[in-house]
């Protein structure tokens, strides 16, 4: 898995779990899967599905800055992975950590925040754990069961099969980028950041596709990490109208900014990815169709690693997302130099096209 | 339960509950439990425990400044939860935070002291997450399963029963001690604090104990707690030796400190609390003894509701420990005013004895 160690938090993860022996009941191996898979007694049919999430750049960057989204995502981005194994919900607890002077209204409102969450997605809070700290931090950790013969994981794709995701992209980027270029709130409210994880999706597609990962991290890095893990490229046509949300297109059109980055940043919207047989494509859109979800065409799997884009243009480019996986890093954190090299990387990829960044 | 609303602690924990509906399939109520314990589909047998626990303001404030603590006790911490319910774990998922500027070492010890917790209690990591923030917080999530016919929580403990801890205690507080007071390590090392949780003694104490609770918080705290939920009162045999650890007794010895101090301060040690019926003693103490594990008796279950410390001396003396417990959050954090206000306690309870502070 040469691939994997190209990107710096895929070694940070392995550093970790080099110090720790696998569990031989586990069925996932590192970075498999969006949630730990594991075989529980008395259960032959079933996987326990665990994962855990903890959302703190994201507010101590200032990306979120409204209680009520701290706490809708902090639940979203946990049933997302359990989403992205198919596996039904047991339930949540969380770990809430605060400064001591923080206001009791500030503290309701993320406390709302993950009801509601809860509410759309029909699970419910077990119990956790408060903490005082200098900063705050909200982790939650969801489990559930996803069945044994339906096992759905980040691996099994393959030259031929076709790429989806469950819905439009780019809201996650969209507020980024009004964060990073200090835009005014009217371009793309936070309020309009309320990413819904589609539990009932990962279950329909745990019957047919070859592979699925939610796009937390963007489109663009989540086709880079399956890329990376199945040994495959991807050919993606960039039908920018149909893949982003309309909202996120009207942002790139009023501030002149390049759709390509809202798929390539790394603020996602926790859709689920996943590669779907040509066979099977067929009978997966009628059954989500008849749920009411959206299966959006992004590409096709090759057999060679890479990500390639199609330009409506019928011009084609290969982009290597390693840097921009790892940029944050390479500019020690600094975001007015990660927005700029970030732009710098479009215009080598000649992917800026003729509008201008200037407003 | 009015008697839980005396206590700021519970009262958070209640004031983030009220926005959470309930799972109907959760047994437990809040409060009532070290783990919160749900029905799981076809184990009409099981209840599947669950626990999280954040080690934060431990790190933040400087108690534990050896990373290889701050991982052990993340571990232990989260899997005494576990032992209180009589569960065998499944496994436990970890989210860490540290700063980008954290030498890898450190991080590295942090990782080892995980791992040989892990090792210690025959449990594996299964996954987790890692973010950057701007403080250290280590956390765990630990699950596992129970057996619904030897349901084991903090309720339940009445008139009559014997009171007990599965080891000598004190060893959070010595530690405490020794930082509160800037004493050198010499006096307790913080590689002394390794509290050790025994899931054995979780599983032996679910088939006859009426209650039981960790002393995370310290002994005091816990049977102020366990008072409070069962609406019943505690008579506590004051021998110190037999109670305290020997490294903790020499610790008083040495700095003058009296003894009550190593049961009323909040750093617990991790053992488990439980009230035994008198005539299921015998049988559980000779289950404990073939494993290897001590019993400790600290008192007796007593109709009335408050705490009674009946010193060798044979005075008896009433003490309150919403005060004690409500300290950090009275003196506004500030430890040196903490440390002193809860030495006056003693002095009001007449409990310093004859021994004098000043060294």
């Amino acid at each position: 898995m040469n691939l994997m160690n190209k990107i710096q938090e895929n070694n940070e993860i392995g550093h970790w779990s080099n110090y720790f022996s696998r569990n031989p009941k586990q069925r996932n191996k590192l970075h498999e899967s969006d949630a730990e898979l594991l075989e529980i007694p008395d259960s032959p049919d079933k996987y326990l599905a665990v994962t855990i999430d903890t959302v703190g750049e994201e507010i101590t960057s200032g990306l979120y800055q409204d209680p009520y989204t701290m706490g809708w995502v902090t639940i979203m981005a946990c049933l997302s992975d359990l989403a992205a194994v198919g596996a039904t919900p047991l339930g949540v607890v969380i770990s809430v950590s605060y400064e001591p002077f923080r206001e009791k209204d500030f503290i309701s409102e993320i406390a709302r925040g993950m009801d509601e969450a809860c509410r759309e997605l029909e699970i419910f809070i077990l119990g956790g754990d408060t903490n005082t700290t200098t900063t705050i931090s909200l982790t939650a950790c969801a489990f559930g069961l996803s069945e044994r013969d339906r096992l759905m994981t980040r691996r099994g794709c393959r030259p031929g099969d076709e790429v989806f995701i469950t819905g439009g992209a780019g809201s996650g980027n969209a507020l980024g980028l009004v964060r990073l270029s200090q835009l005014s709130d009217d371009f793309y409210p936070e309020s309009l950041y309320r990413p819904r994880v589609s539990l009932k999706a990962g279950r329909i597609l745990s019957k047919y596709a070859s592979c699925c990962m939610d796009t937390s991290d963007g489109v663009l890095t989540t086709l880079d990490q399956l890329m990376r893990l199945n040994n495959v490229g991807f050919d993606i046509d960039c039908r920018w109208e149909e893949i982003l949300l309309p909202e996120v297109m009207e942002l790139c059109n009023k501030t002149g900014t390049p759709p390509w980055m809202m798929l390539a940043g790394l603020h996602g919207e926790f859709l689920l990815m996943c590669s779907i047989p040509s066979h099977n494509v067929k009978k997966i859109r009628a059954d989500l169709g008849s749920e009411g979800i959206d299966l959006i065409k992004v590409g096709k799997v090759k057999e060679s690693p890479g990500i390639t884009l199609n330009l409506l243009s019928g011009e084609k480019i290969d982009i290597d997302m390693a840097p921009v996986r790892n940029l944050l890093q390479t500019v020690n954190g600094d975001l007015d130099r990660y927005i700029q090299e970030f732009w710098n990387m479009g215009h080598k990829w000649g992917l800026n096209g003729p509008l201008k960044r200037d407003r």
